[in-house]
């Protein structure tokens, strides 16, 4: 247990403390939140957002740091919660802007370093912290307790202000025999509610979901059924980063007697840094080479192979789909699937789930056998638990979409909150934080930040509905020929389409499109004709002809070449 | 009860049976079936599928009929399950390339009369049959039987066939107390079991769920508790066809004392047509017009409205974005979902539901509250129940996706089946059915048939294909001049690009682009170089270029203009 002294300074000057979320609240992912103070600035987690429909293309969201651009002195610290990609995930496009320390635990730190090494940047400015080490960050003092979460080396983050106690409580459980042996520290906990807390940011994602999450351990028991019951190879596939569940099917197969093979790219490396800093506990001699599983019989391998959302790429995906080299599914082999779809790729994982079935194939997936997956995030008795034992003054939800935060305003209300007390805000809202209120203040300018390929912001909005578009109606492009002297036609326009129809089959519509543009080209244009009418003319006629005959409103795309 | 001899016609000729799936096996919907014996076919079904991810811009996905374009003249029916989308929705696209009956139950020859009316096609070839009676179309007897389900007017059929009796069991429920009326005719079912069946076609999408599904009646109460806790308007939305939920969403009206406006037109529609054919039992003076919805004090009003799934253009989502003419949302209002999201959907009902939250209004949803919603088909108990009925030989699982297949064939081995009585086929497979085998013998073609706008079966796989690759990439159209004389380039291409860059922004880009391309061509054109050869050129030099400078892969789309 720690000791530290609720010492704040006065608020002499006036000055006011402001949180600004910058992503993560009325949002799941891409969390990032500035905590100011005066000329102090620091910031809790760097994390991605995952592209939805609306973002065709996108690899990866980022938080929009505009509001830091000019204040890269103020920043004392970055600290990380814990190690997932929506908490750290940003750290490589946007550290090279802030350049600022990053604090934060062992396996954390070193999943960072991995990242960093991969993007060639520097790693001495990722400080690992130890779980009672405190920090003195301007007029902020930092420190941490353990939380229990579905990676270890999860904390919470205690800020004390200018103002009061804030405490920043990221993804976390309640799990009293977690694989990881770190249990939620709810005594650290209790001691600072006591000590009185102004104000708690509090994961909200499982607020629906009524009682106490089940504990970690009880997946083991799932897995080694499955390990028993196959005859051939056993494939266990969830998050890369689970390193938990990792150590759980290494377990297994050291009872059971099979080896081990890691299949995956982020899989290899995550299982990797957690072994090297002695997170996972490996027996000698247990894992084999993924181009060794053949040379084992099929009933003595167990394979941790990543893509578990069925994202297409992975090595799951390639095996489903007979295109992995050193993997081949076969009759008598299982795949036990220990991830919860996540809304956006429940289709993806139908449709991987459905192709391995038709190898002959046994799958396990959660809606065959429960005991397959148990959430990292509070459900709502755990939620209830972490309030009373903190006690603070007002909370924010985050984590959630506005449905959770909403559902946590009415538990907070149930429990003798006033609903002013539960801060209902969203990204890029001004909190502006006193040792009475906590008003909202103002917005900062916060949009979606696109990565695509190596471009970091460069496309937006308009290329995103331009690609939406393209995606469900096609284009058309048409080169007009004009004679530089009379403005008159030269000849017929081009007129080529793709994603529109199938040309071959309709060189007739594309004729007589041709044919109707003529006329009304030679009906309007003349020598002085502005380039822009001849594009617009050109737009509005196919448009509406193209509507017309298909019921379609492609993209037309005319470019005028003059001769 | 009915009698029905099974005096079956020896299969004297050798000729044999065969059933051919064109949609609705190893997938959830665009079910059809045909049935052939020498020269007569029947065909079950008739329905659409809905366009998933790679199919972007499709509005609908239809079945393959091409192995029927030259056996019109064999045809004798058209025997359709019940009134859903997925059974029906095809008929106005395929049903004028058959011609044949349609026979039905009332109902749901009334959903298809709407449609035909709708296409403009003929309704006197649509014949409404009555439970008990039955139909002699060439070599196939046939018969009906009742059943639960989600939309009244479900039925089962019989075939009776010169090889043996078959059971075509369609989507289904057992459900005691349906809001219908309408009970599984299980005496029925049994009676046939008794005399023996041969072959059985069945739902199997819920065999993952274990025990019986609630009755539809459960629903009714958690209906009437929303509308006694909400002070403003009740709005609840479902699927359109859902005329039992209709209906009990009109008794609480009554009871609490609100009136009922239908907002949308597929809800319309068919609330129009079940009314009419009294399949809804509608209170004098309770329905009102959707502009009268502002007349009445808000806690008088309950709303059933179309968009369940979170479809763009519905009424609530329209609603939930505040662009609804005759609806308004407000603080009070509350929103009942009594519809779990299909897979392809979740995140669409996910986003309607944070909207609709952001403006105050309480939404119940079914991971907040049970009873929202209780499925149409058959859970695991009530499969077995089905099974040991009826008996069959051998039966062939429809209607799910090959897990379910799988699961379903796992639940009757348990049964005491043998494994080669559970028949695994895909859409397509001709299954050759005698007295004692079901054989797969060879495959028709099938592919999806896609809808688009005004267009049927006009696009494909190419076009598709361009389209994801333009969604994710991006297009650019480069227009290359030459002189017709000297084959040299008159100037620098032109080139512009849509949903790949913001162009804005990447203006150095582009002109690079222009200056390496002129280079490229400079270098290897000349008087007689082919177009086909100039645009390769083009292609390879630019796809090289962007994804060295980009990462990005984007349709390019050379044209040459010869001046």
């Amino acid at each position: 247990m720690k000791s530290f002294a609720p010492k704040l300074t006065l608020n002499q000057k006036g000055q006011s403390l402001k949180v600004i979320p910058l992503g993560g609240v009325g949002d799941v992912t891409k969390n990032m939140y500035v905590y100011e103070y005066g000329n102090d600035i620091i910031i809790v987690d760097c994390g991605v957002g995952f592209p939805d429909e609306g973002m065709p293309g996108v690899d990866l969201v980022i938080p929009d740091i505009s509001y830091l651009r000019d204040k890269k002195d103020k920043i004392r610290g970055i600290l990380i919660t814990h190690g997932h990609e929506d908490h750290i995930g940003s750290l490589p496009y946007i550290w090279p802007a802030l350049q600022a320390p990053i604090y934060t635990q062992r396996l954390t730190a070193g999943f960072i370093r991995s990242k960093f090494i991969e993007h060639d940047l520097p790693r001495n400015k990722i400080v690992e912290m130890k779980i009672d080490q405190k920090l003195d960050l301007g007029s902020f003092k930092i420190s941490f307790y353990q939380v229990s979460h579905s990676v270890p080396d999860s904390t919470g983050i205690v800020i004390e202000t200018p103002v009061g106690r804030i405490i920043h409580q990221a993804d976390f459980k309640i799990d009293w025999t977690p694989v990881s042996g770190q249990v939620t520290d709810v005594g650290e906990v209790a001691r600072l509610g006591s000590a009185g807390v102004l104000f708690l940011l509090i994961d909200c994602l499982r607020v629906d979901k009524p009682g106490f999450n089940k504990s970690e351990k009880s997946i083991e028991d799932t897995f080694e059924k499955a390990a028993v019951d196959t005859s051939g190879k056993l494939l266990l596939t969830m998050t890369s980063s689970n390193v938990s569940r990792m150590q759980q099917a290494i377990n297994v197969a050291q009872r059971v007697g099979r080896k081990v093979a890691v299949l995956g790219r982020s899989f290899e490396k995550n299982f990797q840094v957690a072994r090297d800093l002695g997170y996972l506990h490996v027996p000698p001699g247990i894992i084999i080479a993924p181009d060794e599983i053949n040379s084992f019989a099929a009933g003595k391998v167990l394979v941790l192979i990543a893509g578990s959302q069925g994202q297409s790429g992975s090595s799951l995906s390639r095996a489903a789909n007979e295109e992995h080299k050193q993997i081949k599914l076969k009759e008598g082999d299982s795949v036990v699937f220990s991830a919860d779809p996540i809304p956006s790729t429940e289709s993806a994982q139908n449709a991987l789930i459905d192709s391995i079935v038709r190898l002959g194939v046994t799958v396990h997936y959660s809606a065959v056998l429960s005991d397959l997956h148990v959430s990292g995030h509070a459900a709502l008795e755990e939620l209830r638990l972490m309030v009373n034992l903190i006690k603070p003054k007002f909370i924010l939800p985050i984590g959630g979409t506005f449905r959770h935060m909403r559902s946590f305003s009415k538990m907070a209300q149930e429990m003798g909150y006033q609903k002013n007390q539960i801060i209902d805000a969203e990204d890029g809202d001004i909190l502006n934080i006193s040792r009475e209120t906590v008003k909202l203040d103002g917005r900062v300018d916060v949009q979606n930040v696109y990565v695509d390929g190596l471009g970091i912001g460069d496309i937006g909005h308009i290329v995103l509905r331009d690609r939406q578009k393209m995606s469900e109606e096609g284009v058309v492009v048409v080169v007009v020929s004009l004679d530089r002297h009379t403005g008159k036609l030269t000849g017929d326009p081009d007129i080529i389409s793709r994603g529109f129809v199938f040309e071959e089959f309709a060189q007739d519509l594309l004729d007589e499109a041709k044919r109707v543009l003529s006329d009304n080209l030679a009906q309007h244009i003349h020598k002085n004709t502005d380039w822009r009418f001849v594009r617009k003319l050109v737009e509005d006629s196919l448009e509406k002809f193209f509507y017309d005959a298909t019921g379609r409103r492609p993209l037309v795309l005319p470019t005028v070449v003059e001769i």
